[in-house]
């Protein structure tokens, strides 16, 4: 089956440090070369895989300012379609754009929605819907508007995430530094239970970082680490007591929620988005209503058993039943004929 | 010759009020149906046309806020390349984007590139220089990086701007009110000659108006009306003495110098861009160096004959001149075996 991966060119695949989408993108490309397929990463110049490479766009334009984005976009996008003969299918994880080339070729798309980044840009997905298939991240991020054909939940690969069997001492923040992902919120809790808040991430809305977040980082009661590599991230989630993940916004799918219980640490999160798909509530985490529900959840979190956290993440949120999801949607599309039995 | 039209859909096409390239594209366009040939016009569907009009996108995205500008354009374009095999021609006036959808379709491409806006361009241009096929509008604006099939420049309908016999009392500015048209240039002229500037145009930079040309505006020496509209242009025109066009970046094509020409309005301008092939250096106008000279310009300006001015236009800037060029090219394209003896 060869397969063409067309990949965010944001960041690197797979990112320095953030990056969702491209680390997905990674986790499910180097998944799909091991289990045999004929895999062709369309990316940035400097990305790796154990793919072949294809790159029209040197370097990530959020690395790298004098990269054009809207240049950098529509040769990386029109590169795959243009080549579009060599593959039996074409993987988009690149937004809508693409659609809008995909009815000039005879290769299939599938596209991975990550997202929905607004309601305006709901006509392009209804326009190719009949002719396209689309993939869901979470049930909760499906739109009433369009068909799918599948839900896939992110995989990480589990091995980058030791487990951490003893519980830690502080509670953790991590995740972009902004209004959406409840940084202040997390804050709060922190100060109310009397508990270190380590916070880790990038700051994307530096407003909210300058009024909300940094009047309270004192290094002692509230830390900041900045942006943390892989190389830190097990050791930085695993040493938690509890992850705060109190976001305010419909999150289509939480990596850092997964990450954090594949290191043995329970999450207190918002129901909303797709929080209820990923926690398991009394198992792997709770899942509060408010700010009062959050700071009893803390003082809870020590009963949840932190090897059903790590257990839990083996069995339902690892790359490779993602990359065998993907697969059997590959093989849907391939061979429409085939039903289900196969 | 069946002729699919691309304009851009930031304005409606003709444009309402300001928007060069949709005005260019409506005259070509109505001028290609009275010809006789085929046309169908892919614009904003507000838009006006003789031929047949189709619409992805219902109004422009710089006159709905509603609208979002990337979906808009890629629905937009896509249209157009979707619908390739009904056309023997496909021109484009849409800048570099839609030739990253050319090579997935079987039909040419020919691009009017009305101006590079940056030079992170180039890459989309090069790129499809060898399968594409590319047209000037000034030989000032052409990149010794590409290849042109020709250079055309553009036409007005000189029925729309009625020659005015007389000199009139005030000195003119005609343009978007940005640093790089050279307005504040203008204003220092007028004020040294003490002959009353009119301004007319959109603010495209708030702050420029603000800073350097507001505070000069008095009602009486200098004067500003806004953007003025389709009715008002030649009386604004054609009642000026001079129009001073100070640039002060390569202007690609400058239209309102050749709108002026035809009500017989001279233009004192400086030589940059396309400049010098537009003014007839004593005969149509002045092309100076700095303001000394155009002061010394405003001195001379009487001496030159209105009606010159007039028919230069007539001449070498008409829409039908700009039809006919466009025709020999689609030709030239369409049979290139024929060579030039057609």
């Amino acid at each position: 089956m060869r397969i063409a991966v067309l990949s965010p060119i944001s960041w690197r695949t797979p990112p320095r440090h953030y990056g969702p989408w491209e680390s997905v993108v990674s986790l499910l490309t180097e998944e799909l070369v091991r289990m045999g397929l004929d895999v062709t990463l369309f990316a940035t110049g400097d990305s790796k895989t154990s793919g072949k490479l294809v790159a029209a766009c040197q370097r990530p334009y959020s690395e790298d300012p004098s990269v054009n984005p809207k240049v950098a976009e529509c040769l990386h996008i029109s590169e795959v379609f243009e080549r579009a003969a060599e593959f039996d299918l074409i993987h988009n994880h690149y937004d809508f754009l693409p659609l809008t080339y995909s009815a000039l070729v005879d290769t299939p798309v599938l596209t991975t929605i990550h997202g929905f980044s607004s309601s305006s840009i709901m006509p392009v997905y209804r326009k190719y819907d009949a002719r396209s298939h689309y993939v869901a991240i979470s049930e909760a991020d499906k739109s009433s508007e369009l068909d799918y054909i599948a839900t896939i939940h992110h995989g990480i690969d589990v091995a980058q995430f030791p487990f951490y069997e003893a519980a830690g001492e502080y509670l953790l923040f991590f995740g972009r530094i902004h209004a959406d992902k409840g940084v202040h919120e997390a804050i709060q809790v922190a100060q109310r239970v009397g508990i270190k808040l380590v916070i880790a991430g990038i700051i994307q809305d530096q407003d909210y970082f300058a009024t909300r977040v940094e009047p309270h980082i004192d290094g002692t009661t509230v830390e900041y680490l900045g942006s943390v590599g892989p190389d830190r991230r097990a050791d930085v989630l695993g040493r938690a007591l509890a992850l705060l993940h109190l976001i305010n916004f419909e999150e289509p799918f939480g990596l850092s929620m997964v990450e954090s219980l594949a290191c043995g640490t329970p999450v207190i999160a918002f129901a909303r988005g797709s929080i209820p798909e990923i926690i398991r509530h009394g198992e792997t985490g709770y899942i509060v209503e408010d700010i009062e529900h959050a700071v009893n959840a803390v003082a809870a979190v020590k009963s949840i058993d932190r090897s059903a956290c790590h257990a839990d993440v083996e069995q339902r949120f690892s790359h490779t039943r993602m990359a065998r999801d993907y697969v059997d949607v590959y093989r849907k599309i391939l061979n429409p004929g085939a039903g289900d039995d196969r």
